[in-house]
């Protein structure tokens, strides 16, 4: 375990891995949109989060991905490797890999399969396990729509007091639980904003950035919302909120990843196919995806 | 239908309903406590919403308390009467017997018994059928807690197109979905958070106030808060945001409105006990609201 | 309270309340359906539960529909009425007045509103309360879709101690709890299945019958499922079982009320429109439902 | 793909797996509990379900696990291998795994990260991949309590047209959905109940058998009801069911999986400890669940 400051501030991607029509990982592809994603200001990437598929590949394959994604991301970029798995075991051994590869921190995601068993205690012995283990920082990962489970603000408090346990990404939304975790954690804890949804409102309640599915597509309206925020212009910030609203809904919820795939398809980045049982994209909610885009002002 | 041009702007009160432990209602006691809370600046109160135990109270008490209430209310102070009921012919009967005592405006609850079939068209058509036939303006009232009905940013909109539907409450938490309204719905329409756990980001995204339980035992920093974010003072709102959700929590979530009735007892109002089947609190839970109360500073 | 020896063996009618194009109760066509029901083996009717839209009548109207469907009952049949309202004083209230009416039963929903206080204890007191003011047996009714509350086996098996507490319609199609019912409680509380779709096997774990919305439109099927269980035929009863699903989704689940009413016009009842905000049911769903009324073999 | 007929009727137990302190697997506790358990007339087992641990054991040791209790399971008793994984070619991948090492057929759990985009057709598709490539019959296994995804009847039904999806474990409890599984799928489709709270009425509705967890520690009262039930001894049959809820409510909700194996110690089988994150049982709950055992008549 290292001393755990690291800066998590600004805007991250969590990007997706790209496919080809049988399933294969298109590292070439991955390069590409890395090449042009770094000359942004992002703070850095997720490799291999919720956007980028992570529960369908092999730990081989993950472990690739990591490694492949590192020569590309410069040092001054973060990389935060999803390395949660529902055993604790597992997720420690994934870890490891992950930070011999160099990642720079471990996003693990809340355990969830045996969901009405993982309250608050063993989710926060399964993290101090974890970050026991890590040779990296860890972060949280609550995703309730995925996962079911709902880590709260003072499950949260009791694990940010590990010196490896460094920060959060929250994605439920729920705006009082956001500013609650502010409140109850350890000072040194980063909150990260899990949605463009509420981006700008994470921010004003206490979060230090966002990982953002919308930053993938529109990296400079997200970088621009959160030099807004830093400048102290709150009401441009918030109606470049309400704007992006739309966009965001379609590339997460409605379409999902194979809308977020299909976005970047349009915008000359690598989308490709998403990996089965994902139901790829059909051609009418590409239309519609379209127009949604042009209306946001991301496509032109 | 007169023009639909009410400001909900600033704090509102959804003020609790006094009753002895028989259970019959105190018009003394509620004077009382109206004329402490006439002495802030306070923009109005909801009588019988869901703090007000609306639905334990028969029509002809409903009618006696909006009477009694509005002697006691200044001019220049809002009373929202909460007149909704499950069927539109008897919410259109009751918000006329609420104007014709002097409501300003009518808070509406989404109907929800039915809940699977309240849906988007059919709620819009419930809340035009409301206004069409409303002598005083309307207000949605969007609480999934307590109804499992979420009424949507896209119906809440088509809605706002409706002259005499000025207004939502949205208890909702969901601060996207509070934002994408402030986008979709009519310039003219207002929005109102519908807790004190979100009313400062409520108030970041849009929101021309708060109709807030807090505010009944707490309605200075409530008004303070709503101050400092119109002087643009972010980082203080932000500060008091984070520092009133515990003593919020408590008298919302945790203990509800006995808990709130017990706060209010505390602080010299009258509070009194809940209508049954509510529980009434214990007397060790009335410990534990004391110790929030005073940590939260609002009991000394 | 009298003694509670009251026999709910069989099956009963949940009937709609018919209603003309303006809303208006329509008595005459009450009395049409209710004297050709009059003529099968029915045990009885539930006047204003779920689906008598009973949240939609006023209380005044309440009594008059209790009071006419008297009238129309003969008295080996039972006539339960829905009297359940939110708060414990207006049920007591409305079951009195039911009472006077000659209702012979009080079918009372749980409350919910403030669902998530709704628990255990706080029901069996309620309930408690009512039975003890109550001058006719009460049942208890279990609705987890349309409240959001589930009164679980334990707290039943607590009310049903109470002598004036007689039986519970429960419609959450939770076979497992259904089964611990009638393991916990008093041996002699009756448990009745709240729907079709689960009456053969709530039979097969011990209730006495079950009330039907499909017995509104199908009485003859659900009567012959009822014989076929106390004749030990259950190969049979599983099979009649199997094949009136389709057709009980079609008339609960899927086009609710609006269906059943209109099944009950195809069928020759009166069925009519519902109160608003209920949605009518449309002309291609009209069209649906009847395809599916002639494959389930009830309408030829 | 061979010819998929291949009996399911009986009992089978979904077995836990043992481990050491250390979250080792002890082979030779799995030997033990497997010789006592082939004494009985289990029809077989599933290896690496939810009771499992499954999705706490890498893939090698997985294959690991199969191979070691194919060696003790005779070749007229079933090992069905839990092999679902969230992506189908990983799925498809250790399906083969299994096939090679003597599984009989494969137990497939929905995927189910991407909830909300889990739906009717790309189930359905992800089964018939998996079947196509499949040297052994496949299953389905549908667990909304754990996944949070349910596959209605109407998906089963155009799956169980596949020749080589032979059947469901379906564990939602949802007693209508099971029989109209039976009414809707293929006629040589298989149902297995997935619980002991609900084995007779899924029988009764026509399942062929149950995969039961009480049968790891209760195989005689599982092999008794079934017996009873292929006798037509209804009435004994259901005092049986009702008898053994309390039990079965225990090793699966309440106390889960540490209360299985916290069982199977005090019954002379090796339970051992769970590996983490799951909670270990306390001893005070161990004390609660021996009490409900000897009352069940399960321990003397």
């Amino acid at each position: 375990m290292q001393n755990a400051k690291l800066s998590l501030s600004g805007v991250i991607a969590p990007i997706p891995t790209p496919f080809d029509a049988a399933g294969e990982i298109q590292f070439e592809a991955l390069a590409q949109n890395l090449q042009r994603w770094n000359q942004s200001d992002l703070r850095g990437y997720v490799v291999l989060g919720s956007n980028g598929e992570g529960v369908y590949l092999d730990q081989e394959e993950k472990v690739r991905v990591w490694d492949s994604a590192r020569q590309l991301i410069p040092s001054d970029k973060l990389l935060l490797a999803g390395t949660g798995c529902e055993s604790t075991r597992e997720t420690i051994a994934l870890t490891r890999r992950a930070a011999d590869v160099g990642a720079d921190a471990a996003l693990v995601v809340t355990p969830h399969y045996y969901g009405p068993k993982m309250t608050g205690d063993g989710l926060i012995q399964h993290y101090q396990a974890v970050a026991d283990a890590s040779p990296i920082p860890v972060l949280i990962y609550n995703v309730p729509k995925f996962t079911g489970v709902n880590m709260d603000a003072a499950a949260v408090a009791r694990a940010s007091q590990h010196l490896n346990i460094v920060g959060i990404k929250d994605t439920s939304g729920n705006i009082t639980q956001l500013a609650d975790t502010v409140r109850q954690a350890d000072p040194e804890f980063q909150l990260l904003a899990g949605s463009a949804g509420f981006f700008f409102t994470g921010l004003a309640v206490g979060a230090v950035g966002g990982i953002l599915a919308l930053a993938n597509i529109a990296p400079e309206p997200m970088l621009e919302l959160y030099r807004l925020f830093l400048d102290k212009q709150w009401e441009a910030a918030a109606d470049l909120q309400r704007r992006i609203i739309p966009v965001n809904g379609a590339i997460t919820g409605r379409f999902g990843i194979a809308g977020l795939k299909a976005a970047m398809d349009m915008l000359g980045y690598y989308g490709g196919p998403v990996r089965s049982p994902l139901p790829q994209i059909t051609e009418s909610e590409r239309q519609v995806l379209k127009t949604i885009l042009i209306e946001g002002g991301i496509l032109t």
